[in-house]
């Protein structure tokens, strides 16, 4: 096996405090890889970075269009929201003209992202709700997609009508049989690919509009709701919001929990997926907005591309105490 | 260079997700390695790992006994801790007894760790202090040691009689030239070493009641002051507090940011360092764990143990998704 290549150093003062290492593989839209970091036979589970992949049954089916769905909702099903109000209040409406409240999403309550909306709730005593989940927008498009097929409420079942055609999708586009799933952060499965098999689905996202079937118009309609509203992606001052508003051209940006991160680049045809091998988000950040300089979609020096190409490390005191810096040979 | 060996596994279902790679280094009295895992030459900055020796000036110059320190303080003299109220008031009641309020510290202010603190003081809307900042209590040993000298306020110049006399002591106990520093999370140096350095230097404090000096003398009482007050070195929960009370004897544990932890074994006249290279805490807890059960200081089926051996990993819903395990070749 072809071992993690360097990806991200972690510098303080005249030292290389830490390095992480990982994988990473661009494709073009005929599944060949274009150029690769590390194993790009290395199994992976691509996390929240499979959303938009998982949100391909909901469109595809047409469950999507028989419950009027916007971009917005469409952008909300690929998210890891930070549960900003712009983000929960969405939801909670959709939800509601489901007929449904937060008891029918079958992830965990989790505690909001969004600072200010934390501390509120903190002292107004109210415990988080299952809406502030990051992926309470995946689990609404679950939800309709369930209610189109008549299926039971247990839609995270992997036996679930819903998540055997998201497996059905899954292999579609990574275009290899998925050896298995872990259970995710949201309860949901999260189905494993191989490196090579998630960049090819990627590339396969980029060249949708290139093709006329339901899957692939599917696939088209969920990108540019990605880039239409970057804001609901993810939210104000993370990185999928951030490098999306910050590209030259329109882009998906999508980050997995334990270091994934993933970019659909239409314009190019081209596929992105990058995984630090020891799950760290600050390496797949920095290496994804590496490699998007790299390919001229991002500049450099843009302040919303350093925050994450170069970010300076700061105490607690605000003193710069060092930076965080990509591995030469991701820009090279 | 060695490569960094294999130290902490993440699994999530039937898949490793993630994998730590980095040093470990157990080192006998005489400085010797008795084993090692990746590079015992690898330059590191041992963080909070070295506030024991960061402490050693303030009990060798005669300070701590001129101002009447306790072991309680002379443990948090040593400690990262949670910034609970136990940390908290102990550290407010030493800068009282100085004649000094928390403007002295020059550590930056930092957000209580300690849950029901924090809650607390969110719901009062009061702004978090430097006092609970988690290296207040070495903080409050530099400016004993200030007084002691009578030098000027801004202790964490590298070029102040406390820090210099910090440098001194590093270079004694790792038996090396420090290479640099890096500025700390709370403002003072930190002093590089080897990973070699750091686990003599841990060996030198295990062996230092069989020694005479000043120094060994310091090294004694501070690392019986940390495992008879485990609950101030770090807090309720956390891994040094949970490990040193489950060992089978007196040893002092000590994590530090960016992946470090050390232990010092008196009984056995051994030091331990590990650094996770990704600078992963979740890697060098469960990497110290399985050290210490290799050489029977810790119990492997004890909760508080498992708790960083092999601790399950639970998402949102509290589902059990996965597991965190030492790399086999640690613990064989």
């Amino acid at each position: 096996m072809t071992q993690p290549a360097a990806l991200t150093e972690i510098w303080r003062g005249p030292f290389m405090e830490s390095a992480h290492v990982g994988h990473a593989v661009i494709c073009d839209g005929s599944g060949q890889i274009v150029t690769a970091w590390g194993d790009p036979d290395a199994v992976v589970l691509p996390r929240s970075s499979s959303k938009m992949l998982q949100a391909l049954p909901l469109v595809a089916s047409g469950a999507a269009d028989a419950r009027g769905l916007t971009t917005e909702q469409l952008a909300l099903a690929c998210a890891s929201h930070q549960g900003a109000p712009e983000h929960v209040d969405r939801v909670n409406r959709w939800l509601s003209d489901l007929g449904l409240g937060d008891d029918a999403l079958c992830c965990g309550p989790q505690v909001s992202r969004d600072t200010d909306l934390k501390i509120e709730m903190i002292r107004a005593h109210e415990s988080p709700c299952r809406v502030h989940n990051n992926c309470s927008g995946k689990h609404a498009g679950f939800l309709t997609l369930t209610q189109h097929l008549g299926a039971g409420p247990n839609y995270v079942d992997p036996d679930h009508p819903v998540q055997r055609a998201c497996l059905d999708a899954f292999e579609t586009v990574t275009d290899q049989a998925s050896p298995g799933f872990g259970i995710d952060g949201c309860s949901a499965p999260n189905f494993a690919t191989t490196m090579h098999g998630m960049a090819r689905a990627m590339a396969w996202f980029a060249t949708a509009g290139q093709r006329s079937d339901a899957m692939s118009a599917a696939a088209a309609r969920l990108t540019e709701a990605m880039h239409t509203h970057p804001q609901l992606v993810a939210g104000e001052g993370r990185a999928c919001t951030r490098l999306m508003r910050a590209a030259k051209e329109p882009v998906a940006l999508k980050t997995g929990a334990e270091g994934f991160f993933i970019a659909i680049l239409p314009e190019r045809g081209l596929g992105v997926a990058v995984k630090a091998a020891d799950g760290a988000t600050r390496a797949a950040e920095c290496a994804i907005a590496a490699l998007l300089v790299r390919l001229d979609v991002l500049d450099a020096e843009h302040p919303d591309v350093m925050a994450f190409l170069n970010p300076v490390i700061r105490n607690w005191d605000g003193l710069e105490t060092g930076q965080i810096k990509p591995a030469p040979g991701l820009l090279a």
